[in-house]
């Protein structure tokens, strides 16, 4: 597992770029979620736990872990992406390894392979505790699709 | 693709008991999803289709899209289980087809195989329109393993 | 699950080409696979269980299993495509719900929705008794991409 | 990714055990697959590119790259069980990331996360050349069960 504490910024242009896409996203927003990195290649998402996100047993849903990992791996492509270009998911498969718990959830997005097309992407998510431990509560991957946008 | 209008209701007891976890479910209420049905193995959620669950370009989101996919095919699993038993998800696959518009979404979940520790389900998310037309926008497969609560 | 007895045949020029590529696939000759039905969308391959392809325990092997389920979607998608075009696998995801065993494999590859760029299929694999009796073996979904293939 | 370079060798009983349930399968001889490490919770197997193991293209197919890298995976969680216990597939998503080629495979199964019942594991596919170059040809992710073994 890559260090989570590595912090290489993109460039100014593409960090305005993906956060005016994630301000444009409802979900995000009504979940509670932010961006916590915007790296060349790699995204991280914050999400606070709080009643309403979460499951049956009082853990975040699978469904909001799953939310903010998707994103972070699609905004993760997107850095790599032209400017004139927008990014859908295909598909991801998901693994909840333990109950998503603790303070907040940040998820981690890596692109690990960027095609002309096609863009896969590594996708993890911690539960991170009061205190700052870290324990992986989601492993994933997925794949990404650029779909060039022509001018008016 | 099952008829997606077969409707056998499942026994009063475990609709209770579906009924009953899901609305311990704080994200479902927050997202504005709601049981549509609730069958032998097989469950349907709906989500109307609302600003709060949008992605950039005003869909519903991969991880809306998802959520409601992952609790249907959770519910459908339950259905199956003794009452005295939880219901967890190990991992699932979900490939976006289509953008996700529409008046709602409607998710189902059908157990394609179910055992004694594990339960694989298939998922389907359809897009209605306000005149009824569906379209399919997102097909998966899920893992769930069963969880026996030890009396107090 | 659609009914497997199900037999349109595809068109003979279609037939062909698929039969031509299937008799290029090195694996497939020397597992011992043969294509059982070419249809518009549907394909079928045939895997005899010999000890050729067993795992530790005397069943068939989960990477035997998935190289036909691979395979038959693979083809499934490229009886869609134009004469000048070749099918790659981008991704795939499969369950294995039972002991892949009996007299042969069946694998059924089926689109569930073909785009320009991406053709999604369902894979099943039936484990079939020297009596016919079919049972579910293995169940997945996989992602594909038309390239297509310019003139010299 | 990890370096695949890193070798910890795994106890020799643990060892014994994996190369003697390797050789029961006869799917891996046929293909002409080899154990080349074996670690705690990390297993690596060598597959020599043969026109026996290619599809249509020349390249390796999908089906054999997937074959190496579930019985990779497998093993490295066998790596960690109980002497009395056998493993079996649950589930795994793998991505074709570039065409297989080279010299030879190499399958890299890792544990991610190691449970009473349910083991993960991350899946890595390397086209190395004659001189040694490596090129991450394939990417997964596999769950898998833990079965005991009762004394007869």
């Amino acid at each position: 597992m890559e260090d989570p504490t590595r912090r290489e910024e993109a460039d100014p242009e593409v960090r305005k770029r993906v956060q005016d896409s994630f301000d444009r996203q409802g979900l995000m927003a009504h979940l509670g979620a932010r961006l916590s990195h915007i790296g060349p290649g790699r995204v991280h998402i914050v999400l606070p736990a709080r009643p309403e996100v979460t499951q049956q047993h009082g853990y975040v849903h699978a469904g909001a872990t799953s939310a903010i990992a998707d994103s972070a791996g699609g905004y993760a492509a997107y850095t790599l992406f032209p400017a004139d270009s927008e990014v859908l998911t295909v598909e991801y498969k998901i693994n909840l390894l333990a109950p998503a718990s603790g303070d907040h959830l940040e998820a981690v997005g890596t692109v690990l392979k960027s095609g002309r097309t096609l863009t896969v992407c590594g996708l993890e998510v911690f539960g991170v505790a009061a205190d700052g431990t870290r324990r992986l509560v989601a492993n994933g991957q997925q794949t990404l699709i650029r779909v060039d946008v022509k001018a008016p």
